[in-house]
């Protein structure tokens, strides 16, 4: 395989740049260790080592000589490829540049007694132990906004941390369309009543060993490869690593009633991977080698969840080894898997919501940071607000902080600007759909297994790219549009209407 | 836990050397998973991983300001502890700055080639293929000596790298002895018969889940901290690893016949991992934490694998679990076990040699290695003066290459030297048992399933000091003599005859 590093001063770089990508993948080896295998009590050592690598990463990243061979790179004349590994580095070196020693130390300290304080508020019910912590991250967070820099907010800077190029406005805008055409819609489905709110599915038991068996022919059928280049392994929370282009693994886990959401989730787990796993191998030991940001990495995912997933057909593919594994599916139709897998459902809970009301968890949340890092939001205000917007898109209000303001870990981990990635993921995965349609007869292939087409689609516009281009510009060369929410509106009404 | 360190120079040092520490955490982590989980494509990108963080951690050992405060503390007033840190970094220190960096390049080419040579060799059983390599690693082993300095002949260079202190004089005067006693002895319990030459056990089959079930009631009982600070995994070759000292790792394997095998080398790996755990904890993160050297890690294996393991007590503890998992066992009474776990025959392969021929294996190795080193002998003679040592020593002569001078890696990895110290820890595991015994009813106590004395026995004499003392010093320290091979023959006389 030829180069496509042509470039002395890149080369150069990537030179340089081994060494930080070897300390990456020692972090991820590491960090994937301690959610997948670690005995109990080796955290205190695994937690300074990774605290030491994760500075050792940023002091080769911040050495004067690479700073400037990449300042140097900006003015040469480069191929896309080599103008990718500049635009990366150079985002990645701003960024570590932005924040002074002391913040990020008050940034750690801070996160990991919120955190604490977090936990034991979910528990107790109790808000007022977190509140203070808010109030102190959400100051911190206007600091790193300040840091950072923006054109027209604070929160811009924030959005463009966890997503490259987004900024208030776009959301906004995807948002308000959102709202105004979606709630009508939601409506509309609970009333015709297509889909269940509910399912006796929901409420069947399985063993562990009978789920790990599906999800692993699923993963076959799929084509991942299994001990090849990949593992599929269980954890607290579903995720996925990549230690490199050749291996890259993902985990589940097992509830043990509602398998759903075994199901589903390692489908999701699946779709990063395959972005992973599709990369160009030139790109290997490089910046570029990965995907872009979360909101590409999330259309991914939710693409193979709710576009494959979610599909009749799939429900019609993967019936008869359900039927072999678990004893009770000899109640029920693959219809049954079906309808089970496409309840549509108002709820408290962002993380058990459905295609649907997603979107609505996702918006409050956008509006509550916006008001917070804007509009001088405290976080004494924050629950009221919390509950009356959920009332106001979704119909339910809270009546514990539980299911309300305290559900999620994000804020106390200081990240405030994230949460809309998870939008732009489902809304793209919709878009890709419509646009894979034009090409293939995408139901036609789920329903014989086929997925080879799919991924060769996905790989060509998408994966092989790695993060040479920022997202938007991905996005166009991909399909020639910018994000649009129109094509999950229609996806939802053709579904579920 | 008040901090032993107080010395300035050396809490600078320590500081300091926390990177170093996480390196080497990193690199057990990727090691272990590389053994145990990786998926079989990602050895190119681990490998690359491998090699930048060992440079690291090289460049970091050997930094001016390091080595500067490592040569002030050698001129300070210290405690033990202190004294200790100082040592074990002025060796490691004078070791990675003995080989040029060239020298390194070609030796990490040299083995690798090498070992692939010996693949093939071995699978082909055709010498020829390996002996060009193998008199490169011959001279290599020289340079290496000429570069690390001696003080009476070149293989004292190499068996001070592996077992620090250790000189050529030591390993011959154990040796002498050895043959001169063990050989009749060996003889003399071929006549006598009161161990067997084979068992029909060794035939019996089990399943995977069968013989985990009994690996791990054993390890419980031992008290081994499973999922707290410690794991059992399966890999093709069992090991130990430590990652800190509250998370040490052993490996075992499943060959699905003669479960000695697998219940003895959990053991024996159960031994290593004892000795990581019984740490001081306020060596963590320090040059000091870990077993002082290869002799007395192997003489604690070896002290759970034959003292233990192969106890008639052991075998009347373990019996009932055997039967519980194992339907054969119907048919075999506690002393079956016993005398299947005690077998007694002259064989080739040293990896499968009992407790008595072992120690001849590793004479013979010593024999070709020090002639290899200090009498010019080069690869072509070796099959035949291996051949020649072995019918001296067992009565046997191999048919085939494999299974004789092609059986080990070891050389084809480059480590010439390290042989001895599989001898200086079977038969120091003896030495220990007999002075244990002064104190303890070792076999009673076994019998109870009651390990908790023998395991503080060894804490507080052995494993409590970490890498304090050299070698040497720990063991009179210990039990207030060297190594002394008589106590191993008399435990053979006891336990054979």
């Amino acid at each position: 395989m030829e180069s496509v590093f042509q470039n002395e001063t890149i080369k150069e770089i990537l030179a340089k740049y081994r060494r930080i990508w070897a300390i990456n993948h020692a972090q991820s080896v590491l960090g994937w260790d301690m959610e997948v295998n670690m005995p109990k009590e080796g955290i205190l050592e695994r937690s300074v080592a990774q605290g030491e690598l994760s500075v050792l990463g940023q002091e080769f990243l911040l050495k004067p000589d690479f700073v400037e061979l990449v300042e140097k790179a900006k003015g040469l004349e480069l191929n896309e490829y080599e103008r990718g590994v500049v635009r990366v580095l150079d985002r990645s070196i701003r960024i570590s540049k932005a924040f002074p020693p002391e913040f990020l130390r008050e940034m750690s300290e801070v996160t990991s007694q919120a955190t604490k304080a977090w936990e034991e508020a979910k528990k107790s019910d109790d808000y007022s132990k977190f509140e203070p912590w808010l109030d102190r991250i959400i100051d911190l967070a206007k600091r790193a906004a300040e840091y950072l820099g923006y054109e027209n907010e604070p929160y811009d800077a924030l959005l463009d941390l966890f997503e490259e190029g987004l900024t208030t406005r776009d959301v906004e805008k995807m948002f308000d369309k959102l709202e105004k055409e979606l709630k009508p819609l939601l409506e509309k489905i609970m009333e015709e009543g297509k889909v269940p709110q509910s399912h006796p599915l929901e409420k069947e038991r399985y063993e562990q060993a009978q789920m790990e068996r599906v999800n692993r022919w699923i993963l076959e059928k799929f084509g991942f490869p299994l001990g090849v280049r990949s593992r599929l392994d269980v954890s607290a929370h579903p995720f996925t690593t990549e230690f490199g282009i050749r291996d890259v693994r993902i985990t589940t886990r097992y509830e043990g009633y509602d398998f759903r959401m075994t199901v589903l989730s390692t489908v999701h787990e699946f779709g990063h991977a395959l972005y992973e796993l599709q990369q160009d191998e030139r790109f290997m030991f490089t910046p570029i080698a990965g995907g872009v940001s979360l909101g590409i990495h999330e259309s991914q995912s939710r693409f193979w969840e709710n576009i494959i997933g979610r599909s009749r057909e799939f429900a019609g593919l993967i019936y008869p080894t359900l039927r072999e594994n678990l004893p009770f599916m000899a109640n029920y139709t693959p219809e049954d898997v079906y309808l089970y897998f496409n309840m549509v459902r108002p709820d408290f809970i962002r993380t058990e919501a459905d295609v649907v009301t997603y979107n609505f968890h996702i918006l409050l949340r956008f509006k509550l940071e916006r008001m917070m890092l804007n509009e001088g939001v405290k976080a004494k205000d924050l629950p009221e607000l919390w509950n009356d917007e959920m009332e106001n898109l979704l119909g339910i209000r809270p009546k514990t902080y539980r299911e309300g303001i305290l559900q999620d870990i994000h804020w106390a981990h200081g990240t405030i600007g994230y949460f809309p990635t998870y939008s732009i993921g489902t809304l793209l995965s919709a878009q890709l759909y419509y646009h894979m349609k034009r090409d293939l007869d995408v139901e036609g292939l789920v329903g014989e297994g086929n997925f080879g087409p799919i991924k060769e689609w996905l790989r060509e516009r998408i994966h092989r790219w790695g993060s040479i281009y920022p997202p938007k510009e991905l996005l166009r060369r991909a399909i020639g549009e910018e994000l649009d929410p129109e094509y999950f509106i229609r996806w939802v009404r053709e579904r579920y209407l």
